[in-house]
């Protein structure tokens, strides 16, 4: 940053009312180019991250709260948290419990056919909802209905009694075409559904089915969902607008157990002069059944983890904590984030700052901040040190599920690394997110880009403005 | 073509010994400009192609012999050919009849999880192998062995014993890896394996995995064989290199039932001057029971079948015949194809060109032929017609599983329309060989080639030189 510059960003600060005037001075970066050099090359120099991402989804594959594999993980991540030198502590959370068992959808008409199909996280199973179809007990046999929204099953109401409900609602973006697989369930069943599939929510693939949380509205009865592929649900579209009578039968044996237990798991680099004030980084441990939950969320627990085994590594000892946590049970129902926000109220406005990665590491990435003007001035001239990574542009919001409750109950300002998001739903939530697609420089230019954020927070004279 | 280009046309001709001089006039072509224009224009009115396509594959799904959805398909198929305006007929195959069944592959250990898998066509079921795994009936539980070819498995035939033998060989092209596929089981049952898999044969999808035929060899010991995505095979690789012992479980169901009756499908345009000398077109109408087959081969089908209807539609009355023919049994083991050159062994001579489309029409899209240096001349000359449509340029090879039979018995020279083998590969015998992929401006432009292609072979004054 020349000179000018940071007598412009010294006029924003003082405009916003920032404190900090630390924070202005000078030579305030000057004194972290070297560690953030060191911390770049450090995580350049092997595929450290990379290799414990596929030693972590290879061995342990998806983590699914209730799972053996998701409990085994936590143990092993923990003994690995030591090895890198971190304080290490678990936190338990009750998690959901439920289990997808085997699923089966095939066509019965017109043409005799099995389909792809993955059941949504939460559903009930066929056999819990009915009397089930002649001479194929536990599974539910009707005519399909297809929809194209909410308004469109009410105006198709009177025909959608008895039938199995297809949202088939083109995937534009994540947030507007959730709501289908969160609420279709319901809704079709107050229509008298006797089953809801929804459109996989993302972009089409090969056959790709995504799966996900979805909630059961009070009162109503609660019927069988699932998705399936975009292919299939166009495949439906054009049988119906053709006038082709189509039926299907879903089997589903999903059910829920009582809650289980589990754990965030915490790893800390604790701070040499102010121990009590934070910088959180973090991702979700848990994942879906599907997959290896490569994307979502191993290799976000991967490259915050990795921020502070490199701080730790190089033995650099900032002047605040640097804790990570892997939250448990995100997917079904920010169990984990939420347990976190309950334990630590007493020491929520001591938090710092709050990052999390997960929205993969997919090519382009950037950086987003949630947070003051005050805050957004420092944090950009921290992101300055992320020009050899090509990440020092900080983008408008960031935010995470895991840090939302902390971040609420302590005013915190929070941070975001954001992978492509094109590429990143494409394998959300579907049995295709596994390592294979994630490079090995995205996972060290993650790695880079959070230690240095971390460490500077972390370390800097002043606290960072709320 | 100008006159200078003709003139060397000419020159060719006669240094490569061809007859044919009508052939060479200068006229030859130009009474074929406004037909081609014609049909080209035809084509490109409508998406009548790519909507016979939808609903083909909508209605009658994947089309696997012994299947009811193929004998449906092929009886639709006859139907929808006389309202074209074909001659129709059918000539009885008898074809095998392999049901794939229930299948599932899970890791045991490192880590409990449902694994994507694809049984090969032909391959028992793990019920018809051995005693079964304990616990679970029918299922083969076993420690994997990842070898890389077969030399490799030569190489640990002392680790194969009791072994799920998995031959992890990345996709190069179809023609390399694909021996792995039909051979693998024989050449693990050999080294005493209990079961192979493969990884699967095409480029990595999005755990895509693919099917196709398998040989058991001779005096081998008959194991269940199945095909798992190439990110599961990697993912088996680097637990073996890292020294973790890996345990799968599969259970496939597969079982082959007596021959079953199937039916080569014909319709002619009938030469109006010499009706025994036959253009012959066509494709496979049988495909893989996943997906709907729509790229292997119903689209083959399509613009095979458009060719001829585009023809007749616009009233073109050729000199020869043209013969549309949708084979049975190709995947299988060329069942169809067999029997037609069996069956018209006699007429084999009187075959003029014969053309299939089995490689998709995405694009870039290309034509090839196989025959002699005279044929090439002329066809050359012919395919000039095709520039409107960017696919003027005759490649070196062509030809066609289901043609290759009468062929081989008439000296028949071959061509293929050829759609760009990445794509192709990407789906090819998956449950990805849907519509969805495939441009309707595509199907256009190749039933237009295969229809110009077509009529001025069956038209031309002489005969396509051998």
């Amino acid at each position: 940053m020349n000179r000018h510059a940071a007598a412009l960003s010294l006029a924003l600060l003082i405009s916003s009312g920032a404190s900090g005037h630390t924070l202005l001075a000078q030579d305030f970066l000057d004194a972290y180019r070297a560690p953030a050099t060191r911390l770049i090359a450090e995580s350049q120099s092997s595929d450290f991250g990379w290799n414990r991402l596929a030693e972590l989804t290879d061995t342990f594959g998806p983590r699914i709260t209730g799972s053996t594999n998701l409990e085994r993980a936590i143990a092993w991540a923990a003994a690995e948290m030591k090895k890198d030198g971190l304080e290490v502590r678990t936190e338990t959370v009750m998690v959901p419990h439920w289990v997808r068992g085997h699923e089966q959808l095939d066509m019965i008409a017109p043409a005799e056919q099995p389909m792809a199909v993955l059941g949504l996280g939460g559903s009930v199973g066929t056999s819990e909802s009915g009397p089930g179809s002649p001479g194929s007990p536990g599974s539910i046999e009707a005519r399909v209905l297809v929809v194209s929204s909410f308004d469109d099953l009410t105006a198709k109401a009177a025909d959608a009694k008895g039938r199995i409900v297809l949202f088939n609602v083109p995937y534009t973006n994540y947030g507007r075409t959730v709501a289908y697989r969160t609420g279709g369930a319901s809704a079709a069943a107050k229509a008298g559904a006797v089953a809801a599939l929804v459109r996989a929510v993302g972009p089409t693939g090969l056959r790709t089915p995504h799966t996900g949380i979805m909630e059961y509205a009070d009162g109503v009865a609660r019927i069988p969902t699932a998705a399936i592929p975009a292919e299939d649900a166009d495949r439906l579209q054009r049988l119906q607008d053709r006038g082709v009578e189509t039926v299907l039968r879903l089997r589903m044996d999903a059910t829920s157990l009582p809650l289980a237990e589990s754990a965030n798991l915490i790893g800390e680099i604790r701070g040499r002069e102010r121990p009590e004030e934070i910088v959180l980084v973090g991702c979700h441990f848990d994942s879906w059944d599907v997959g290896t939950g490569a994307s979502d969320d191993a290799v976000g627990c991967i490259v915050t983890w990795e921020a502070l085994r490199l701080i730790s590594k190089l033995g650099l000892e900032p002047r605040r904590t640097i804790r990570l946590v892997l939250w448990t049970s995100e997917e079904n129902g920010i169990h984990g984030g939420a347990a976190y926000a309950k334990a630590h109220a007493a020491e929520a406005a001591q938090h710092v700052l709050a990052l999390e990665s997960d929205s993969g590491v997919f090519e382009p990435a950037s950086i987003g901040l949630s947070g003051s003007d005050a805050a957004r001035a420092v944090m950009t001239r921290v992101m300055s040190l992320l020009a050899p990574l090509g990440l020092e542009k900080l983008g408008p919001g960031g935010g995470g599920a895991d840090i939302g409750p902390i971040a609420a109950a302590g005013g915190v300002p929070t941070m975001s690394y954001n992978g492509d998001s094109a590429k990143y739903f494409t394998i959300h939530h579907s049995p295709a997110d596994t390592i294979d697609r994630i490079a090995k420089v995205e996972v060290s230019k993650a790695a880079a880009a959070i230690a240095v954020i971390a460490f500077v927070t972390a370390d800097m004279p002043e606290r960072l403005p709320r």
